[in-house]
């Protein structure tokens, strides 16, 4: 192992941006199945070495490439002003903006897709993503519950399936059109279906 | 184009029946990326072309392999005993029993992680398989509305995702196991959401 120098992090931290956005790119322009080590390597302008030396597969580097930079699991936090319905629909709304970003689509089924074969993948996909954000789901339901505003013999597990469910759903089916006024139904007939009895 | 001797059917009946059940055996044994047409023919005792002749790819094979037999998109119809929630809960623990078969987990996995890519195959299994089921719940709702059993003014198709969202999501992401119970849990929560208010 060499000391690095604040130079040589910079570089690192450049090219390893530089390999994560042309992973993203290359996805979008031709597919999952055509996405190639030595492609990425030439989009980024590095050596195949350095994305080895990094990652052990291109769905490892794409799944990096789709992670929000900058949070880590325990950060991701539902908003909290009180207001059940209210911050359900402006967490549900942000999430059909996010499957409706154009950029991150294509690597985003890819993910999911491979995830279907790929049991390693699929781990960490639910350990680092999915975990996280359906538990900080979980934490706000109970909060809810205490509050009495949803039903407390109702398993907040299956109260957030019912919420991301139906969008996922419905992403994946490609059936409708995700809008924020679909978010906002989905979110009043959950919250009725949860409602104390 | 040459006349068929009811034996010759009868032949090719029977080759059709093992290439298909090939192929959902090496789904099975060893997962869609190894699965090959010349692998198909040699477990099934057929000649690739027989294959080739009747099939345009893989997923093709597989996507046979899977639909139900004897059963066209017409003909798919929920139970409709006047008790929805009975019904509802009839169904869906029938598709909990066809999600946790293992002979049809692979090929039903990997078919959905090929349609993320493959837009024809996503097309045709929309088209033969996703949404004559659909149409038959939207049909089933549009009777409860009729019948005062749910509110009128609710979405029959965002009735159908806020009751096999839920499913496909937690089968998905192999999150929890599906059960019976977790399906009647399911059917109560949604029923209570689609209420008469």
């Amino acid at each position: 192992m060499t000391a690095k120098t604040p130079d040589s992090t910079r570089r690192s931290e450049r090219s390893r941006r530089a390999i994560l956005d042309a992973a993203l790119e290359l996805v979008g322009e031709s597919g999952y199945q055509r996405l190639t080590i030595e492609a990425i390597a030439a989009r980024a302008g590095v050596g195949k070495q350095t994305i080895y030396r990094w990652w052990p597969s291109k769905a490892a580097v794409l799944f990096e490439a789709c992670l929000p930079e900058g949070t880590d699991a325990e950060s991701v936090e539902l908003p909290d002003t009180g207001d059940l319905e209210a911050d359900l629909k402006t967490v549900l709304r942000a999430t059909v903006d996010e499957l409706n970003n154009p950029r991150l689509d294509a690597p985003t089924r890819a993910l999911t897709a491979e995830s279907q074969n790929d049991l390693q993948l699929a781990r960490a996909l639910t350990e680092k993503v999915l975990e996280p954000q359906l538990q900080a789901y979980v934490r706000r339901f109970r909060t809810a519950q205490q509050a009495g505003q949803i039903d407390a013999r109702t398993d907040p597990r299956i109260a957030v399936e019912l919420l991301v469910g139906p969008l996922f759903h419905r992403w994946q089916t490609r059936t409708f059109p995700l809008t924020h006024e679909y978010a906002d139904t989905v979110v009043d007939l959950a919250l009725r279906g949860l409602a104390p009895r």
